[in-house]
């Protein structure tokens, strides 16, 4: 397939701002149980091969995924302060969980699992995130295995229809919108800042 | 009045992260009318006097004054690179239009429009924002009178009610979660994080 247009302008951005790790930090909004909204920073880990979509790790224990499970749309807004370049990347997002049913993305779950590191593999062991405080030793589990992921260990993928992306360098600033249409093609629009 | 608990946790991130311009900057998440989220970046611009309310500053012909005007709640997601924290502030948005009937806030937004650059203030007398690109005279306008803001030109507060702060930095992380309750006192939880 052919990548969408978008695609290599945030690739630009990622290389141009390499040099600051936070750069793979993106904040994701979703929408709460109740209506209202919620956002939280959230590490970019790439795109699953031949798609558009991109990955990201979350606890099947976090708030985030009984949202998502009861609405699927979220706007993921993605600073690089390197450029001042702005993409908001709106679209649905999809759970990869232990009972996948689609073995290619179970393996890619597992990959993602395996790829990271001890110390962020440990987290999926801690106690339940948001509730009181545990004490030390429910941060002291032994340590998972480095193959098999914990059952909570989730992929999340987000799917793009809309990308708004603000050039702040320029004056008058540059800003194009991206729209995935009912086909699956992708037109882009100039639009004022 | 006394600052709400989290007050000094958040001066303090500020001070720490000061040597970064775009340390001031967050995401503002808030609900389409359609329902999905939306997620935007936004420049803090300081608190409202002898309150907890942070001020920010936006243009009436953005989308986020329709959806604002439809439902108030927002959730402001702020990450601070150097000292690696994230604050998520959840309340709801008030806007400071011309129309304000309250005088003392009315000449608030008239001091925000009075401390901004030309460079900022010229941006409210542009071609409209999100509109198919205009040509360059569009963006040419004569310069706005400096003393008395521009019609489009609001003022925006949020009053949060919920304050969760992450501090990545630590082994296990710290995380608490501030509350407001009905009578305006403020809790606070350490939780998992």
């Amino acid at each position: 397939m052919s990548l969408a247009p978008w695609r290599s302008h945030l690739a630009h951005a990622l290389h141009r701002n390499h040099s600051l790790p936070y750069a793979r930090y993106a904040q994701l909004a979703t929408v709460r149980l109740d209506g209202k909204p919620a956002n939280r920073t959230i590490v970019f880990r790439g795109f699953l091969e031949d798609t558009d979509q991109l990955k990201f790790i979350t606890d099947a224990r976090s708030e985030k995924l009984e949202q998502i499970v009861q609405f699927q749309w979220a706007e993921l807004c993605w600073y690089f302060p390197t450029t001042r370049e702005q993409f908001r990347l709106t679209g649905t997002l999809d759970l990869i969980r232990d009972t996948e049913p689609d073995e290619s993305l179970r393996n890619v779950r597992q990959r993602m699992w395996q790829d990271l590191s001890d110390q962020s593999r440990i987290q999926f062991a801690w106690a339940d995130s948001g509730k009181p405080r545990a004490d030390a030793t429910a941060f002291s589990p032994p340590s998972p295995n480095e193959v098999e992921p914990l059952s909570n260990f989730c992929l999340l993928l987000l799917e793009p229809i809309r990308v708004d992306h603000l050039e702040l360098r320029g004056d008058p600033q540059n800003r194009s919108i991206y729209h995935r249409s009912d086909d699956g093609e992708w037109n882009v629009e100039a639009v004022n800042p």
